[in-house]
C-alpha cells in the first residue's frame, strides 16, 4: 500500500477512489461530548454510583469489555443473531478480534486459514503476524468461489496432510469486490463447514450502511455455531473510536477441562494483546447506540441511503461514458453492487506502479490496483473503486477523468485489440457473487 | 491468575494487596471532559481547521498515532530521553507497545528473549501469543541479576545454538519485585548489550508516580541505540484510556532496502493488530500533557508522594508487627522499596492456592503468589504485595491481618522451626536491586 500513499501524497488534487473511508460529513464534533454524557447519564439512571463511573471510565476494565449487553441487544434487534453476552468480546477494532480468532483456531503449521481470492487485506496481515499458512480460493469468472470449488481447495489441502481450520468471508459488499453472497451459498457453505469441520469467520462491516433489506448472516443461519462473527463500528459509528467485537458462541473446554466459550479463550489472548478495550471508546459507541434505542441500524438510515446512492451515482456515470457497445471495444467491464463501498473494474492492460502514477499524473484520478488483495503476488487486470469517501460532485468528475484514462491506456498499451484479444485478456466479471 | 479472580471474588472484604492498579481517589469523571475540550481548543489555536479536528477525532488516523510531538517533548522534560517524534509509535498500552517490538525483534525458532526472573507477567504473555522461547534468569539472594550472570545465561544459548536478541526490563521499582537497578548496572548491562549484540526493552511505568529523584532510564544512558523504550500511561495518566508508546530510534532497512527506522516497522505490524491507536484515548492524555505544560511528572507530583507514603506506610506496619527479633524467629523478610507500587515478601511456608484461600477466609487479607510471576511453573515462597489501590487505613489493617496469618501459617504447617530451617527455605531476599 506504500506505494499507493505515495501517489496520493503526490497528487493531492487528484480524486482518490482508494479510501474505504465513511463520508465525513456525517460527523459532528460536539456529538462525541453528547454520546459520552448520554452513555454516563444512563449508567446514573441503571443504579451505578458516581465511584462505580468514575472507576469504569479510568481504571482497567473487564478484558471483554463492559458494553456487551448493549451490543448482544443491538445484534439480536439489528440483525437478528441472538447470542449472550457472554459469547462476545469487545476489541479495538474489527482487526484484532481477526487476530484473536486466528490465533485461538489456527494452531499449528499443519492448519490452514482459507480465504476468498481477493479478500480484505487485513486478514491477510493478521495471518501474516501470526506466520498463518493462507489458501486462497480463487473466485471465478462470476465473480463467485462456489461450493464445489471450495471443497476442492478443501480436499486438496487434506490430501497435503494440512488441515483447514477456518474460512474468512466477506458475504455482503464485500472488500474488495463489492460482491455479496446469495441466500442459496450460504446455506451450502454452512453445510460445507459441517461436513468438513470448519468454522467460517464472518466479517460483514457494510451491511448497516447498505440501503434497502440485506441478506441474513452466515451468523443468523447459523445452527450449528459454526460462524464466528467479527463486528465493526468503523463504518456505522466511526473508525476513531476503533471499536470492533467477535461473537464466538462456540463451546470449548478451558486449560483446567472446564466447560467454557470460545470468547473465553479469545479474551484470555486479548489479555495478551491489548489487555482490555478502552473506556472512552466503548461509552461513546454506547452513547450512540443509547440514542437510538439500541439499533445501529437506526443510526445509519440516512448514511446507508447516503452510500446507497453514491454507488448508483458510480455506476450511472460509466454507464454513460462507457456505454455497452463502447465498454465492449475498449474492453472494460464491472460489477453492479447494490451496497457497501465498493466496485471491481476490469480493464484491458496491466495494473501496475506505473499505470497508477499516469492515471494520477495525467489524469487525475487514484484507484486501488486489485492486485493488492491477493494472498499471492501478482499481476491482475483489475481495480477496485471505493465511493464511500466522495462527494457525488467528485464522483462524477473522478469516473469522468477514469473513463478518459481507461481509454487512453487501453489504446496506449494495446494499440487497439479485438473482441477476441479482450476476451482472452478478461478474467472475468465478478457480479453479484456466490461463494 | 484466574484463582486469584476467583478468591478475590468470594471474600469480597479482605483487604487485597493483589491489584496494581492506581489509586482512584484521584480520578474526576469530569476532568476528562475538560481534557479533550483543552485538546481540541489546542488544535484550533494551532491552526486546525474545524473540519481537521472532526476527522483527527472521527476518521481513521496515522498508524503511529498523531500526539507523537508531545510524547516527544514530555520525554525530553520529563526524563532526558532526546528522540524524533518519528521515532515513537503511539500503542493501545504497553502491552501492545511490547508485542509489536517482539514481533520485529524475534524473527525465528533460534531467536530468544531473556526476561529476568521473576518479571512482569505482560511480557510473559505476548512471548507466549507469538510462541518465542523465554529465558528467565534468576535474581540472585539480593534480588539482582548480576551482569556476570546474565552473561553466563547468554553465553549458554549460544553454545545451545539459540541467539539471545532482546533482554526486558523493568530498571525501576520493578513489577513484581519493588527492586531498582543501580546506575552501575544500567553502564554495565547497556556495554553487555554491544558486547553480545542485543537490544533491551526496558519498560518503566512506575517512574513518574515515585517519590524522589530516580535514576536516568537506560534510554537516557544509551548512546550506541541498544534500548526500545515501552511507555504506558496507565499509571501516570489513567489505565481505561489504555495508552502507550514505544521508542524504537533503531536504524533499520525497510523491504525495499531504504533507511528506515524500526518505529517505522513497529508502525506496520501494529497495522495488522490495531490498525491505529483510538483518537480519543490519544485527545485525552494530550489534553492532559497540555494541562501541565507537557511535563507529566508535574500531572504526577501529587500521586508520587501518595504512593510514596503508601510504600512508606507498609514498610513502618510491618517493622511494627514483626520487628526484627520476631521476623527471624518467624522466618519472614522483606525489601525496602524507595517507590513504584509492590514489595516482595519472602515467607517460611509454601505459597499456594490453599494458603492463599486461607489468608483471605481466615484472616481477611489477599496477596498475589510470587510464582505467578516466574516464566516456569515452580513453588516459590514468596509474595507481591501492592500498596497503590489501598487507602492508609487499609494498609493499616492489612499488614495487620497478614502478618497474623504469616505466623499462624509458619507455626502451622511446620510446627515451629529453627533458624535452620529458615534458612533452608529461605530464597534470599530481594533488596533494592541491581541487575
Amino acid at each position: 500500500m506504500n506505494f499507493l500513499n505515495e501517489v496520493t501524497t503526490r497528487f493531492p488534487k487528484a480524486v482518490s477512489f482508494a479510501p474505504g473511508r465513511p463520508y465525513e460529513e456525517f460527523f459532528e464534533t460536539t456529538d462525541i461530548f453528547d454520546h459520552l454524557h448520554r452513555y454516563l447519564d444512563h449508567l446514573a439512571e441503571e443504579g451505578v454510583s458516581p465511584a462505580g463511573i468514575r472507576n469504569l471510565l479510568y481504571q482497567y476494565g473487564p478484558t471483554a469489555g463492559f458494553i456487551r449487553e448493549l451490543i448482544a441487544a443491538s445484534l439480536r434487534d439489528d440483525e437478528n443473531i441472538d447470542v449472550s453476552p457472554e459469547s462476545i468480546v469487545v476489541t479495538v477494532g474489527c482487526q484484532e478480534a481477526m487476530l484473536l480468532s486466528l490465533r485461538a483456531l489456527i494452531s499449528g503449521p499443519a492448519d490452514v486459514l482459507l480465504v476468498c481470492s481477493p479478500c480484505y487485506v487485513g486478514i491477510l496481515g493478521a495471518a501474516r503476524l501470526l506466520d498463518i499458512t493462507v489458501v486462497g480460493v480463487d473466485e471465478d469468472e462470476q465473480g463467485r468461489v462456489s461450493p464445489a470449488r471450495l471443497e476442492e481447495a478443501i480436499l486438496t489441502e487434506k490430501a497435503r496432510g494440512r488441515r483447514p481450520t477456518a474460512l474468512y468471508v466477506v458475504p455482503d459488499h464485500s472488500n474488495p469486490t463489492g460482491n455479496t453472497m446469495s441466500l442459496e451459498a450460504r446455506q451450502l457453505l454452512l453445510d460445507l463447514a459441517a461436513r468438513h469441520d470448519f468454522l467460517v469467520l464472518e466479517d460483514s462491516p457494510y451491511r448497516l450502511v447498505s440501503p434497502g433489506v440485506q441478506l441474513p448472516t452466515l451468523k443468523a443461519l447459523d445452527r450449528a455455531r459454526r460462524v464466528v462473527h467479527l463486528g465493526s463500528y468503523s463504518k456505522t459509528a466511526f473508525p476513531g473510536a476503533r471499536l470492533g467485537f467477535v461473537v464466538a458462541d462456540q463451546p470449548v473446554r478451558d486449560d483446567a477441562g472446564r466447560p467454557s466459550l470460545l470468547a473465553d479463550e479469545l479474551a484470555k489472548i486479548k489479555s495478551m494483546v491489548t489487555v482490555n478495550t478502552p473506556s472512552l471508546s466503548q461509552a461513546v459507541v454506547a452513547g450512540m447506540l443509547l440514542e437510538v434505542g439500541g439499533r445501529m441500524s437506526t443510526v445509519n438510515a440516512g448514511a446507508a441511503v447516503h452510500y446507497g446512492n453514491a454507488l448508483r451515482t458510480a455506476l450511472d456515470c460509466l454507464e454513460r461514458h462507457l456505454p455497452p457497445e463502447r465498454r465492449d471495444s475498449v474492453g472494460v467491464r464491472w460489477n453492479e453492487p447494490d451496497g457497501g463501498f465498493f466496485l471491481t473494474l476490469q480493464v484491458p492492460f496491466d495494473v501496475d506502479e506505473a499505470s497508477l502514477t499516469r492515471s494520477a499524473e495525467e489524469f487525475g484520478v487514484i484507484w486501488t490496483p486489485m492486485s493488492y488483495f491477493y494472498p499471492k503476488p501478482g499481476n491482475v487486470r483489475a481495480i477496485r473503486l471505493s465511493v464511500s469517501y466522495l462527494s457525488s460532485e467528485d464522483i462524477e468528475k473522478g469516473i469522468s477523468r477514469l473513463t478518459r484514462f481507461i481509454e487512453s491506456q487501453a489504446s496506449t498499451i494495446t494499440g487497439g485489440f479485438d473482441d477476441q484479444s479482450v476476451r482472452g485478456r478478461d478474467r472475468g466479471v465478478p457480479r453479484a457473487g456466490e461463494l
